[in-house]
């Protein structure tokens, strides 16, 4: 639910006033609409639709207090500066930009390159980013280009973003589930199930992971994994799918590398997201493609065709707008997103702050059998429960307590995490947050 | 080309200042990365981007002199305010609108809702309406749903769209060709190659038609033949896929109906495109799709689900854009783009006017073996010409007599057109129009 039914309302149409025989039926679909982490997401959407007056620790969407229509066409302004100004473009060719289809890999891969070298120290070629619509765009477009038969397998840790299973759905990609530990994928068992999968005639591809402040665990890679993996994904000649949309919302303290700035090899397909930061209706993201294909070519110009075939190129006025959010912070989202980072830092303080107050040693319910995670940074955490924690226990407690959270079973493709749940803070207040850890207190001495 | 190439530069990257031991490759990757369609457009961009001087009838982009980056403002205030004094939101939900993760299936559904009644006379819910990432996300959706199995297989007539082959190879959904004739798709072909399909085991699924002024042919199909393809497609359970980029850009004299318009059973899934109108860059685009699915559900609801694993949402700031386009005029896109069809309109006349005067009965060159179609609206004119007119004569043309054109072979899939070529007229003057159809005479002299 992370990405989903914000903005206007409107659910499925009724169909009861149209005669049925005056409706033809589309006959089959793709066996992807009846996925399960989709059928998941709609049942929850639809149990908080029915709560609105709970504290939600389920809305997984940015906090919007710093948003500002008017700063939309301020982006726009400053991007068409710079096009004129600074890139020395003629009239004729800075209306062309706005207007006319653009170039299938994107127009502002420039400003993203010198982004990544201000806030995560990478160097890439601009040549290497394809900008898309989303990182899901990018995502589907990798896999895509990844799935040329039945035998192309993916691995991921579990739990996982149900954004990147939707996407294996869509080109059919099986994925393999690897064991996550507090710190992250466990790398052992990465390897023990690559090596079952290609003993199994599998043709593995690559490994789908977020090091930094993963949905929904939170939890960040230690320095000694990341060098782990990346040895391992050399040893078995398989790609690794970074996916980094947290890293901006750290702890303030020292950071980790990404894997893509430790890849001597080129390795790491790179997945970056303006979701977080500037905002995620413009639905612009990236990913750094840096590989080459077999024949001479680079991977992101292979992707570039895909995406000509899908979307063509990523909405001129979205990159416009982030263009120009780039070049208003000095192309560092570090600093355009200090604000929201410093929300998001306040807002894990105050929820582990809560926990510690009622589960913790000396707290009124120190004997209850809670425990959570203390991530270091990003917009979740997670807490495991005395009992089973699934979707009928979520409508009891939003029914009963007034609190709303996402089952992780929800995140495994319903193979475990059923006493464990996911609490995002990022939308609520101090006040909301300790309301919320309250109620979930009132729950747990009710189930206990 | 159509939808290829424009905006800022940048081709491939050089790899060679990379030591290549420090790359890893990917891996094979899916057939579509090499799909004729894609491998032809390119090479027709490479000749294009050699002969900058020529004048080109190749280039399918829509007019630009009308653009204004200044308008792009006003359209998203005129939204905004839509959204606060018709729609009645608080402040923070228009912010909402603008900046967070929105509805999959859009938010101006109901604006194109009137546009379609305004000037299609089509009356649709606005809940079967999903805005997409242009025409092209819409036609992979739709194809997506479609493809359950390796039974399932699509009819197009042939020359065609390229767009809509890209889409197909993406979900691996193979294309059955149908024969095209001066006006149009051929029904009673269609209907033979939807049975000889159903006697090889497959599971004939849809139909892609564009009934006005086709990309390339510019034909149109007569009243009978659209209530032909309707009965047809009942009678055999298909869908049909009406793609309706260009019926705006009519003679200015009486207009078909669309076969939504006629489809009293809900057979036809409908495609509508901004890009052609408003701006390509938007990217906003969107299908009604009203047919029910098994189960009960609306097939928009579905395409939705896909959509939801693919781009999440449209962008936001471009649906708002197109949002203000539309308010500003009433929602009539024919009120909207009235300059732009009066330029297509007066380009047409001259392409047909040159063709005349250089090929027709009394003219210089009326012994050639020249002919040519008379296309009632649209952005494409098809002429026949007394030689193989492939991609070696094309790069002959450019070099020797300063002229492009398209090849009609690559929207044959390669297996047919030869002898044809396409003239897109959208971006010419008068005086270019009538320079590059001497220079077309003077290659055709040359040949025969």
């Amino acid at each position: 639910m992370t990405r989903m039914s914000e903005g206007l309302s409107g659910g499925p149409a009724d169909l009861a006033d149209v005669p049925p025989e005056t409706r033809s039926s589309t006959g089959p679909l793709h066996a992807s609409v009846n996925d399960p982490a989709l059928t998941s997401m709609t049942l929850l959407n639809e149990i908080a639709g029915r709560f609105p007056d709970a504290v939600s620790f389920a809305a997984g969407r940015p906090y919007e207090g710093f948003y500002d229509v008017a700063d939309l066409g301020r982006y726009m302004s400053a991007f068409e500066n710079h096009l004129t100004d600074e890139l020395g473009l003629s009239p004729e060719a800075t209306r062309r930009t706005f207007f006319q289809y653009g170039r299938t890999k994107g127009f502002i891969h420039h400003l993203i390159a010198r982004h990544l070298r201000n806030d995560e120290g990478l160097d890439v070629e601009p040549e290497s980013v394809v900008v898309t619509t989303g990182v899901q765009e990018a995502t589907v477009l990798v896999l895509r280009a990844l799935r040329t038969d039945t035998r192309d397998v993916v691995f991921a840790a579990y739990p996982s973003y149900v954004g990147f299973l939707g996407a294996t759905r869509l080109v059919d990609m099986p994925v393999r589930a690897v064991r996550e530990g507090p710190d992250g994928i466990d790398v052992a068992d990465l390897e023990e199930k690559i090596r079952r999968a290609r003993a199994e005639g599998l043709r593995p591809r690559a490994v789908y992971v977020v090091p930094d402040f993963a949905n929904p665990s939170g939890a960040s890679m230690p320095l000694a994994d990341r060098r782990a993996l990346l040895d391992l994904a050399a040893r078995e000649d398989v790609l690794l799918l970074e996916d980094n949309p947290y890293s901006m919302f750290h702890s303030g303290g020292e950071r980790l590398p990404t894997l893509k700035s430790l890849d001597a090899e080129r390795r790491v397909v790179y997945f970056g997201s303006f979701a977080k930061t500037a905002f995620a209706g413009a639905r612009v993201g990236y990913v750094v493609a840096d590989q080459s294909v077999v024949g001479g070519s680079l991977f992101a110009d292979e992707l570039a065709k895909l995406k000509s075939m899908l979307t063509l190129n990523t909405s001129t006025v979205a990159q416009a707008v982030i263009g120009g959010y780039l070049l208003e912070n000095g192309c560092s989202v570090e600093r355009a997103s200090a604000r929201e980072a410093e929300v998001y830092r306040g807002n894990l303080r105050a929820v582990l702050t809560g926990l510690e107050e009622w589960f913790g040693a000396g707290g009124p319910m120190s004997g209850a059998g809670v425990s959570w995670n203390a991530p270091k940074g990003g917009m979740f955490a997670v807490v495991t429960l005395p009992f089973r924690a699934d979707d009928a226990m979520l409508e009891y407690s939003a029914s009963h307590f007034g609190v709303l959270w996402t089952p992780l079973h929800h995140f495994y493709a319903g193979n475990g995490g059923f006493r464990q749940i996911r609490l995002s803070y990022s939308v609520l207040t101090h006040r909301q947050i300790a309301l919320g850890i309250e109620r979930l207190a009132a729950l747990i001495a009710d189930r206990t």
